[in-house]
């Protein structure tokens, strides 16, 4: 066990670690030709166009201005300026709550380590068991501090159990508090958007199949007779994944020609060939850019008629619907009310917004769904639990003897001893760094075939995935070592007194891993997300190779997200850790708030200089949050009685009993309370709004607002195709963004880390949107990402 | 342990007993003096009026045809011939669907019984462990039929395991296709169903208080806004408690009123006196008659005056009201949506019908429900695990010794060596007698404490909690010895994999103890059911004290109704028995068989000769019934895997853990699939009546039928008082029923089995209701049971 020492010099190694990356990353902000790596929301804002300080030539690259260098924290109080107001008008409701969750870790932890510090550690010390053993065993100092000090029987432990009933009161407090500011939030937030085509539009999934009808009548009559006073319109979604196949063939090969392109403009004395056969390896020579321009064109004659015959056959018309009303009350009634008999058909939802919708989910039908939820949660629990199978599998193959005989010839090679030392180190933690590398991908993964249509619900289950991983195997995993495995084998045959109990032994002898780990993941991790060591260096990457136009600048710069299926778990791992040491070894909490706090700096700085959201799904994600604080609260309380028991308290279980029964039900009342207006569209806000419309502009075409507002994006993307038929008037584009916003957070991202070789982007010309766009916005870059199917826009 | 000719002579004594009651109901039946008791309901519906085969007046009270006496079981038949339309048509949804409960019985148990019977006997037998045994100890044998018989690590286990995949597989696909019926039963019984106060009304409660304003205004302004084009009227609900306990002490004079002018009647010479004074100890001698006749007076004032107080007092408007709308649409948008951007006001559910509420309940604020549900399923927990300890309190208190300290004079009575013996007999039984006689009433009170509005939910809930009380007490308590408590503290105290094994193994051992608890609770007390021995004591005794009129024997008879907080846990139990025993001991199924069968005859039998239903919930019990037949299901495979794995069939539990799996994910997609039949109310449906309802009858003043169907029926029953100021216009009380069922069950049910002492009853004239009545039904009898709050209706 370490000493405090071993945490001292554990501490000084993280912080200097993360002054190091602050260090680099100050000196690298203000270099000018960075300035698209750590302030590209500015870019996307439109406030900025070329760095600042852009003075001669050397000036454009380097900082010269000395007297910059020495003010390196000079970023922190520029992250405090802006107000939470003003950050919800930058950046979205979505960031401006996520920064509230770090203040809500203060506001709860702060009161919560000084009275935890002043009034257990003289009681956890004073009783002083561990100083009487000490000659014999070495006593983790730590140990002295937290609540092992204390003797058997000791009726100090009520001390730690009144705290405990403080602690969860304290904590119910303010997440009651927070709870209600975050749902007023997010009610003020949706009041104040203007003219959205997702307040007007509900999906309806699972339209049933009229033998001898199409489905677009079906949809058309069934509202009309159900909704007669408020239907409007409806779009059809379309099953355009052969055309999205063509398109990205045609994506590849206007690549390829870019390439050619670029380094013939670079090179104009070598003109570049091709052979045509098979990767280029034989066949007929033939000039490089002219083999792609034939080539393109023939794509584009095939892509014009796969088109028309998507657009003629009933067939590749799903199931699904978006169905337009007349007004927003309209939609509210539809989307909260079931519409037909049998309840699997006709199912409405509120539409999400046109750049959250995952369209290859669009089609899956009722029956379908329920067979992908089991199998995903199933697959979910094999995950969480039995990672390790195939994971210790690989590492067996991966050994070197495996190695040796699968490819004899490497002997000679792996024999040396420097390599064989190396390998032997490096190959059996491979495969694991690999697994949690791709963790978030997986999940995500197995999230879309879980089936939901919307990027943002899309994150949120991942997120949710990630955390029950994280409880199990980072939190659990930790405080009762072996595998998941073998700790789900023990839980089925403990009994249900026993676990927490086994668990609650060994928390106090975990607080100083945990320490580290606070230290690793959340110091040094935090420092290193604000230097964006990936993006910066793609970016240059991609400046060397790639950017050509001011336009693929703009495309070069990565500012990606607030990574919601990785930060909200980790996010809430803290506040477990925290409330489960509050009681039992509470010098782990300054470290805790020390993360809180720095992270809280990071990613208020990161919002408003550096991501660009994708999605705004006005907080949806709090009532998780909530869940999962609430569910940490309840696992201190088990946990802590589980240790009680085992030092004997035993008359403390019957009031330690109460604490989970009354945060149950604060949690009921809270979810009753807050939880509709997370879920659900009231009515009277909807009609507020469509009185407050018809007042102010009468006149407005609310059929050609919404014609093409939910038009699968693939049809936006050919400019050139005349797009009659699916009632699209290039005039009308609209905008997927609220207009009150100042500017709204839209953005080109890829999925990937690499070049955006997938991504093909039109310009359409200043689209003059009627009720959104600003003049200065006068670019508007469409671009559908094939791979994900998302669709980004770009200005 | 019991032998096979053990359970024989229990089977004789049983099957006598059942015969026994049989031939009493036989030969009871067909006496005239008890028509009305065996055939009440055809004196509800109106096709009766006086007993058949009346000749003499001997005939009158006792049949002289001796030929009616040899057909005793000619019921059943008579039972049989009625069609399920008919009787849909003649007793309501509710008790076809509680019929078709035991059908559904049949259907699992048949098939299975003759498979298991033929499969698993001889090869339970086959294998003969206990064979072997046998010299030593004294062997059941019925064991030798069961899974014990089988040796440890046979192979023969995977007969077992094939029969739960078969019987699980069967009874899924005969619940999936009952739930379907049921359900299209219940929407082709809604959508037959005439015009109705419930169609067009929704319950809006916590409306919030707004100062200067009153609450009618408040709803008015509320809906009109956020409904313009649907909002009709509404009515609002008035506290009335403390006019009811007024309403009460007349209801009591008025009895002794009566009670003294019969007495007076039959004696003219006696004048009767009374005293003033308490108790009518002392005080002035006064007239009786004259005595009652004024106070009467006095109150019926003060009734007048505490009505018109109630009407125009703001306060005693509670904050809940009853709004109607335009049409079904209307209604339906507006009781499946949120209003306010306040989820816990403004809460809007379907009315239920004005029979069916539960008045007291309706002005619960949203936050004292949340308390009153956390309290009352503490409460319910504590009353299913520790029931024992207050009786086991009262039992020693109860002793002899203790009575002796209590009441030393009673020392010489209780030494008698007769009485001694009786009462110590009696004494210790007699605290748990009496407790499980009022549990139902003990369990309805907690669910009216939980705030249910409706009548049919109240019932429901009592259901559910009664449920849990069987499952703890009657199942796990007699397989596991010990009280619930123990069984508790054993479970908290045994592993996850242990419990199923510990239950597991003692399963086979208790065939025996399930065999003969059938057989009394099952066979005879069936049997006892169709005798009614309460009822007609009750209505004899009635007949000669009370019974004045023709309408006071009317009133005399107590039809009651399907007791589904009793025998809906109760049928469960029998299909949990069915389901475990079915691999286990399959010689339990014929025993479950000859339940179900008998009693359903004797159901359909009660159900269409004597039931009345007090409110039709249109078979809203059905998703309770299937989830728990799942529970069993699931219980079942658990109880196999923990027998399973004591046998050393290690193997196997790989193989069985699929089972539940199946068994979950299939209830989940039968929940997704049916249950919104039972819970929403889609706007296809409504929207198809309204549209049928415009196109028949334009011209129908729909406010003026709507104006007071939701008026406290307490404001109801002075006809003698203008009822202008509520707006109810006496020409159109409106029908709680519909007008296609074509003699809707509308009945006195008195709580008590008293005489009606509590009850008041006033005489409308024909009431000529415009959409309802058929001109056969000539006397309307309005009662309000101050009681249990209930109205009920009376033709």
């Amino acid at each position: 066990m370490a000493t405090l020492g071993d945490i001292g010099v554990s501490a000084a190694i993280n912080i200097l670690g993360a002054f190091a990356f602050l260090l680099a990353f100050a000196l690298l902000r203000i270099q000018p030709i960075n300035d698209r790596v750590y302030f590209p929301k500015w870019y996307i804002n439109g406030k900025r166009t070329s760095a600042r300080n852009a003075g001669n030539f050397v000036g454009k690259f380097v900082n010269l201005k000395f007297k910059t260098y020495l003010t390196f924290l000079h970023w922190m109080p520029q992250a405090l300026k802006m107000s939470e107001a003003e950050i919800i008008a930058h950046a979205g409701l979505d960031s401006a709550v996520f920064l509230r969750i770090y203040i809500l870790g203060l506001k709860i932890f702060v009161p919560m380590a000084v009275v935890a510090l002043v009034v257990l550690i003289p009681v956890n010390v004073s009783d002083g068991t561990l100083f009487a053993l000490s000659k014999d065993l070495v006593v983790n100092n730590i140990d002295k501090l937290s609540i092992s000090n204390v003797r058997s029987k000791s009726i100090k432990f009520f001390f730690h159990i009144s705290m405990q009933y403080l602690f969860t009161f304290w904590t119910c407090y303010l997440l009651y508090k927070e709870y209600d500011r975050v749902a007023s939030m997010r009610l003020k937030f949706l009041a104040s958007q203007g003219r959205r085509a997702e307040q007007f539009s509900v999906l309806v999934r699972n339209i049933p199949h009229v033998s001898g009808r199409s489905t677009s009548d079906n949809v058309e009559s069934f509202f009309r007779k159900n909704h007669p006073e408020h239907y409007l319109c409806h779009q059809a979604v379309y099953n355009a994944n052969k055309f999205a196949k063509l398109v990205r063939k045609r994506n590849r090969l206007q690549n390829w020609l870019d390439y050619n392109q670029l380094k013939f403009e670079r090179h104009p004395e070598k003109r570049l060939t091709k052979k045509t056969g098979f990767l280029g390896l034989w066949g007929e020579r033939v000039d490089s850019i002219d083999f792609y321009k034939q080539q393109i064109k023939q794509l584009d004659k095939r892509l014009t008629m796969e088109r028309q015959e998507i657009l003629k056959d009933p067939k590749s018309i799903m199931s699904a619907a978006f169905v337009s009303f007349n007004s927003r009350w309209g939609a509210a009634v539809c989307a909260q009310t079931q519409q037909s008999k049998n309840p699997t058909l006709w199912l409405t939802n509120w539409a999400p917004e046109p750049r959250d919708i995952y369209w290859k989910n669009l089609a899956i039908p009722f029956f379908s769904l329920s067979i992908r939820r089991l199998i995903i949660s199933l697959a979910v629990f094999a995950l969480v639990f039995f990672y390790m199978i195939p994971i210790a599998f690989v590492q067996s193959l991966a050994n070197l003897d495996g190695l040796e005989r699968v490819a004899p010839f490497l002997r000679p090679v792996i024999e040396l001893k420097f390599i064989k030392s190396f390998l032997q180190g490096f190959l059996p933690g491979l495969a694991l760094k690999i697994f949690l590398y791709i963790l978030p991908t997986i999940l995500m993964i197995m999230s879309k075939v879980e089936g939901y249509v919307a990027v943002s619900t899309l994150e949120r289950k991942a997120a949710a995935k990630y955390y029950y991983f994280m409880l199990v195997n980072v939190f659990l995993g930790s405080i009762i070592t072996g595998t998941a495995f073998q700790q789900l084998h023990s839980f089925l045959h403990e009994s249900a007194t026993q676990i927490p109990r086994t668990i609650g032994v060994s928390i106090p002898m975990k607080a100083t891993f945990f320490i580290t780990y606070i230290m690793v993941d959340g110091w040094a991790g935090i420092a290193s997300e604000i230097l964006r060591l990936k993006p910066l260096v793609i970016y240059h990457l991609k400046n060397m190779f790639i950017v050509k136009t001011e336009r693929d600048r703009v495309k070069a710069m990565d500012p990606g997200s607030v990574d919601f299926p990785e930060t909200l778990p980790s996010l809430q791992l803290y506040f477990l850790l925290g409330l489960v040491y509050a009681v039992v070894t509470p010098i782990l909490l300054p470290f805790i708030l020390v993360f809180f706090s720095f992270a809280y700096f990071v990613y208020r700085h990161q919002v408003i200089n550096v991501y660009n959201q994708q999605y705004e799904s006005a907080a949806a994600f709090w009532p998780h949050v909530h869940a999962r604080i609430i569910g940490s609260l309840l696992i201190s309380q088990l946990l802590l009685m589980g240790l009680l028991s085992t030092k004997k308290a035993a008359k403390s279980t019957p009031l330690l009993i109460v604490l989970p029964v009354l945060t149950l039900a604060f949690h009921k009342y809270c979810k009753n309370r807050f939880e509709p207006a997370f879920r659900k569209h009231p009515l009277e806000e909807a009609m507020d709004k469509d009185i407050e419309d018809r007042l102010s502009e009468s006149d407005v075409n609310l059929k050609s607002f919404l014609a093409d507002a939910y038009l699968h994006p693939i049809f936006h993307s050919f400019e050139e195709v005349e797009l009659v038929e699916v009632g699209v008037d290039k005039a009308r584009i609209p905008s997927p963004s609220g207009s009150s916003s100042p500017s709204p957070p839209h953005d080109v991202r890829d999925e990937e880390d690499g070049p955006s070789h997938n991504v093909q982007h039109y310009e359409y010309g200043p689209p003059g949107n009627v009720y959104q766009y600003e003049a200065e916005q006068s670019s508007y870059v469409y671009q559908y990402d094939i791979e994900s199917h998302h669709n980004v826009y770009h200005y």
